[in-house]
C-alpha cells in the first residue's frame, strides 16, 4: 500500500511536471506569436489589406446569398469568389496585372479550347479523344515553354498559366459535357465580375500604389547613402573638440540597397500596370528608376568597403590636416546625394548637385597636393592613400547617380509637357526613348 | 478618267508599300521570336519541363476520356487537371511544396468551412447568411494577415491562399448546395490525385532538384571569384615577358553574385521540401549554404571595387617588385578560393585552403615591408597603397568564406554520420544546431 501510494505521488508529480513544461512551452509560443503579430502589424497597410481582401470576398459571396443573383449564375458563381481570392494582391499594380491576365487568358484559352473541341468532333467517336489528347499535349507544352521567355515571365506568367488551365478545362471537359459553351461563358462572366470587384476595392479603398513604393524606396536608398557619408565623416574625421553621438543604426541602413535589385525590378514591372490618377502617368519612365537604382547600388558597394575598412582599422591615426579635407569631402558628397534624393522626390533635375560634386572634387585636389607634399613614416600613408582612392571612386559613382537622376527629371518633364500638349524640343526627343 | 486611273495607281502603290512594311515587320518579329526561342531552349531542361507538364495534363485528363474513371468522379475530375497545372513547377522542391500546401490547406479549409456551415445552420434561415458572412470575413482577414508573417510567407504562402479559397468555397456554397460534403470530398480526392500525378512525373521523369542547382550555383560563384583574381593578376601584375590573353567575359562572371541573394534564399526555401534520394538528405544544412553565399557576396563587393578601380586607372605604374608580390597574392587567394569551391562540391572541410591563405598573408607582410622601405615620389604610392589595403581586406573575406565552408563540411559530415548511426562527439553537437 505504502509503495502504491509512493508510486501515485510519483505519477502525480511526473504529470504535474509534464503539464508545467507544456504550459511553459505554450506560453512561450503565444508570446512569440503576439510579438510577431505586433511587428507585422506595425505597417498598418497590412491590416488594411487583410480587411480589404475579406471585404471583397464577402461582396463576391452575395452571389450566393441573394436568390436573384444565384439564379442567374448558379454554381458558376463560385468562380467569382475564387477569382477575388486569387487576383487580390497587396498593390494596385499587381491586382490589375493579375486581373487583366486572368480575363484575357480565359477568353483566349476558352476560344482555343472550343476550336479544339470542334476539330475533334469532326474525327468521329474513336478519333475524338486521340485528337483532343494530342492537341492538349502540344498546346500545353508550347505554352509552358513560353513561360520561360523573359519578356513573358516578367508580365504575363500568370496569364500563360491561366491560358493553359482554361484551354485544358474547356477542351477536355467538352468531351463529356455538352453544355460546355454555357458553362464557359458563365465562368468567363463570373471571372470578369470577380476581377472587377477585386480591382475596384483595391483601387478605391485605401489603395496601395506599388509605383509610390518604388519611388519612395529609391528616395530612401539615396538618402541612406547620404546619411552614411554624414555619420561616417562625423565618426572618423571630426576633430576631437566637437564630439557628437553617431547613430550606428541609421548609418547602416544603406545595407538594404546592396541586395534590393530583384525586388526593385519586380516592383517596376508591377508599376507599369498602374493607371495614372496619381502623380505618375501610365508611361512613367520606370526603367530610368532602375538605372538610378543600379548606380546607387554601385555607390553602396564602395560604401560597404569603406565601412568595413574603417571598422577593421579603427586604431588608424590620420593627421588632422587630412581629416579636415576628408570631412569636407564627406559632407559635400552627402549634400550632393541629398540633393539627388530631393530631385528624385520632385522628379526634377538635381540643380545643386553638380555644385556640391564640384566642391567635393576640389577637396580631392587639395588632398592630392597634401599627400604629394607630406612626409610619411613607414606604413603611415596606407590608410590615408586608401581613403583618398575609395572616396574619389565613390565620388565618380555619385556623379553617375546624379546624371541618371538628371535624365529621369528631363524625361518626366517631357512626359508632363506632352500630356499638357506642349511641344517637345527635337533635341530632347532621344531622351524619351530611354 | 485619267485622274481616277492615277488615283488607282496611287492606291495600288500605297497598298503595296503598306503591305511591304507589314511584311517587313512580321518578318522581323518572327526572326526575333526564333532567336528568343533558341536562346531560351539552350537549357534543354526547359524543353523537358514543358513536355513533362504536357504529359501530366494528358495523364490527368484520362479522368474524362475513360468512362469508368469519369463515372466515379464526374465533373469534379476537372480539379485533378487544375491541380496538375497549378502545382507543376520547374523543380521537385517547388512542386512538392505546392502539392503539400494545396492538399493540407484543402483539408484544413474544408473542415473549418464545414464547421462554419453547421454553426450557421443553428441560427435559423435569417441568421444563416449573416453568421456565414461574418465568419468568412473574420477568417479571411486573419488568414490574409498571416500571409505577411515572414516564416509563413517563405514556405506556406500558397497554402494560406488555398486555405482561404477552400474555406470560402465550402462555407459559402454550403448555403445553396446540400450535397456540399460529397462535392468537397470529391474535390479533395481529385486534388490529392492531381498532386500525386504532378509530383510523380516531376520526380520520376528527368527530375530537376533545386538543391542541386543551389549547390552548383554556390560552387560556381566561388569559382568565378577565383577566376576573377587569376585573370586580374594576369592582366595587371604579370611581368611584360609573359603576355597572356585575358578572358574578360569569364573575368566578369563574378557580377551575378552581387545580386543573387533573393534568388538563393528562395532556392534554399524550396530545397527544404526535397526528399533525400540524391546526395543531399532531408535535413541538409541549406542555411549554411546561405552563410557561405553571403560571405562570398562580401568578397564580390571588394572584387567589384578592385575591378572598377583598375579599370578607371589603367595607366597606373606599379613597380615590378610590388607587381611580383601582388601577383603571388592574387594567385594564392585564387587557389584558396578554388580549394573552397572544391570543398563545397564535396561537402568536406577545405583542407588546403588555410595553407594558401597563410601564404597569401605572408605576401601581404612582404608587401608591407617593401612599402615601408620604399621611397615614393609625389602621388606614386596611392595606387600601390590602395591595392594593398583592398587585397588585405579581400583576404579577410576569403578567410570567412573558408570558415563557413569548414562549418558546412563539419555539419554535413555529422549528418552523414548520424544517418549511418554513428555517435556524434559531444563537443561537435552545437555545430548541428547551426
Amino acid at each position: 500500500m505504502a509503495a502504491e501510494g509512493y508510486e501515485g505521488v510519483l505519477v502525480y508529480f511526473g504529470c504535474a511536471g509534464w503539464l508545467k513544461r507544456v504550459y511553459k512551452k505554450v506560453e512561450h509560443e503565444v508570446i512569440e506569436m503576439v510579438k510577431m503579430t505586433k511587428s507585422v502589424g506595425r505597417d498598418p497597410r497590412r491590416i488594411i489589406h487583410s480587411i480589404k481582401v475579406a471585404l471583397a470576398i464577402t461582396l463576391a459571396s452575395f452571389f450566393y446569398y441573394f436568390k436573384p443573383l444565384y439564379d442567374s449564375f448558379g454554381a458558376s458563381a463560385i468562380w467569382a469568389i475564387i477569382t477575388v481570392i486569387v487576383v487580390f494582391e497587396f498593390s494596385v499594380g499587381a491586382t490589375i496585372g493579375k486581373g487583366l491576365n486572368r480575363m484575357i487568358a480565359t477568353i483566349l484559352g476558352g476560344a482555343l479550347g472550343f476550336g479544339t473541341h470542334y476539330l475533334a468532333n469532326l474525327c468521329g467517336d474513336k478519333g475524338q479523344p486521340l485528337i483532343l489528347g494530342a492537341l492538349v499535349f502540344v498546346v500545353a507544352a508550347i505554352a509552358s515553354f513560353m513561360r520561360f521567355f523573359p519578356s513573358m515571365k516578367a508580365r504575363y506568367d500568370y496569364g500563360l498559366l491561366i491560358f493553359i488551365l482554361t484551354f485544358s478545362m474547356v477542351a477536355v471537359s467538352s468531351y463529356r459535357d455538352d453544355e460546355v459553351l454555357k458553362l464557359a461563358s458563365d465562368r468567363f462572366l463570373t471571372i470578369v465580375i470577380g476581377s472587377f470587384i477585386a480591382v475596384s476595392i483595391c483601387i478605391f479603398v485605401c489603395p496601395i500604389w506599388i509605383g509610390n513604393d518604388l519611388h519612395d524606396q529609391l528616395v530612401n536608398n539615396v538618402e541612406n547613402l547620404a546619411t552614411f557619408l554624414q555619420e561616417f565623416g562625423a565618426q572618423y574625421f571630426r576633430s576631437s573638440q566637437g564630439v557628437e553621438q553617431v547613430n550606428k543604426a541609421s548609418m547602416h541602413k544603406y545595407k538594404t540597397i546592396l541586395t534590393s535589385k530583384q525586388s526593385e525590378e519586380s516592383m517596376a514591372n508591377l508599376a507599369r500596370w498602374e493607371p495614372g490618377p496619381r502623380k505618375f502617368g501610365f508611361r512613367h519612365p520606370w526603367k530610368q528608376y532602375l538605372n538610378i537604382s543600379s548606380s546607387a547600388r554601385e555607390c553602396a558597394y564602395r560604401v560597404r568597403v569603406l565601412d568595413v575598412y574603417l571598422e577593421n582599422n579603427d586604431q588608424i591615426q590620420i593627421e588632422s590636416q587630412f581629416k579636415e579635407e576628408f570631412l569636407r569631402m564627406c559632407k559635400e558628397s552627402a549634400k550632393a546625394l541629398k540633393e539627388v534624393a530631393m530631385a528624385i522626390k520632385k522628379m526634377a533635375p538635381p540643380a545643386l548637385a553638380s555644385a556640391h560634386i564640384e566642391r567635393a572634387k576640389a577637396t580631392t585636389e587639395n588632398l592630392s597636393s597634401l599627400l604629394a607634399n607630406h612626409r610619411f613614416e613607414g606604413l603611415e600613408m596606407i590608410p590615408t592613400a586608401t581613403l583618398v582612392s575609395l572616396l574619389i571612386d565613390l565620388l565618380c559613382c555619385i556623379e553617375k547617380v546624379a546624371d541618371c537622376t538628371r535624365e529621369l527629371g528631363c524625361v518626366a518633364n517631357l512626359r508632363r509637357g506632352e500630356s499638357l500638349g506642349a511641344v517637345v524640343p527635337a533635341a530632347d526627343q532621344d531622351l524619351i526613348n530611354v
